[in-house]
């Protein structure tokens, strides 16, 4: 056997209870069942294989290939993307969405059609950059039972919340969305 | 909350070792570490979570949407595939393989012209239809630390094997399998 390769940190879970660097402001269901209001929420690289006894809620999602990106467009978003973690970035939101049944009956070049020809989701999320930083997990294939397809985590300095919540404004507005039939927002603050 | 809608099991194990419906003929690396032979293979439906004191090793990998197929495609697959646990198909292969991080780092649209307008890997594989029928299970986004990217379970007749290696050949010789950093190859019959 040759020894495995270590391979970075891609599964991160997300646990909501009474302990965490982030304050939760609020928590808000667009669609779909809504998650328990819970005051702190910490953020593990890894799994979480005993959750503490104040755990509201767990979200475990993982970091994957792109999906939908080109290479021009990742040429367009690696210019203008920073990282997590800034100084500034003092909020942030969490955003988990489910799609339905018909989302993953379509094929690749129907999804790619809603998602960026007619949804403009790539464009759309670019006029938040570099102000807004993303990382987007994965969840529908860690299992057979997750409760949500996607989870995003935004983080942003307060100056550009209004501009944050454009860009989901318009997100939510288009003709992807139609396929989203579970999200809930849940929006936080750095102690 | 709403109850949770029930999902058809998308999670299968494969469990090598002492018992099972198939048996093993023979299992060869092409690429990469080994896996260790083992007298039987079961498949299961859903997780293992109490392996067998007898099983050898436990892969699991998850069925998902497709992620390179476009709706033509689609329907010319449809139109002739044929479904797993046919009485004439007594013979199986499952084909583990991982790829590399050059593979993972290709945007969607360098992957998918690799994959197919080089590799022609769905017309390639076209060419064994419908006479062997093909489960695609993906490991990558299962967790941190699975051993292989993919695994492909078919099915067929005897009188088809060799067709089944010609197609097999075709893809290992094609641009795409460059890519390809672990793959074992194991042969069964059913009792």
């Amino acid at each position: 056997m040759q020894p495995a390769t270590p391979r970075p940190t891609r599964l991160f879970t997300f646990v909501a209870g009474s302990v965490g660097r982030w304050l939760v402001e609020r928590i808000h269901c667009l669609e779909g069942a809504p998650l328990a209001a819970a005051p702190r929420l910490a953020i593990h690289a890894g799994p979480v294989l005993q959750p503490a006894r104040e755990t509201f809620w767990a979200l475990r999602g993982i970091t994957s290939n792109e999906r939908y990106v080109d290479r021009a467009e990742r040429a367009q978003l690696t210019a203008v993307q920073q990282g997590l973690d800034r100084t500034e970035a003092t909020h942030a939101a969490l955003i988990p969405i489910r799609k339905n049944a018909a989302w993953w009956a379509l094929t690749q070049d129907e999804r790619r059609e809603v998602f960026e020809a007619r949804s403009h989701h790539i464009r759309v999320g670019m006029k938040s950059l570099p102000h807004v930083a993303r990382r987007l997990h994965h969840c529908r294939d860690l299992s057979d039972s997750e409760p949500f397809d996607f989870l995003t985590w935004f983080e942003y300095a307060p100056l550009h919340e209004n501009e944050f919540d454009d860009m989901l404004a318009e997100l939510r507005a288009s003709e992807e969305w139609r396929y989203v039939d579970r999200e809930v927002d849940m929006r936080l603050t750095r102690e």
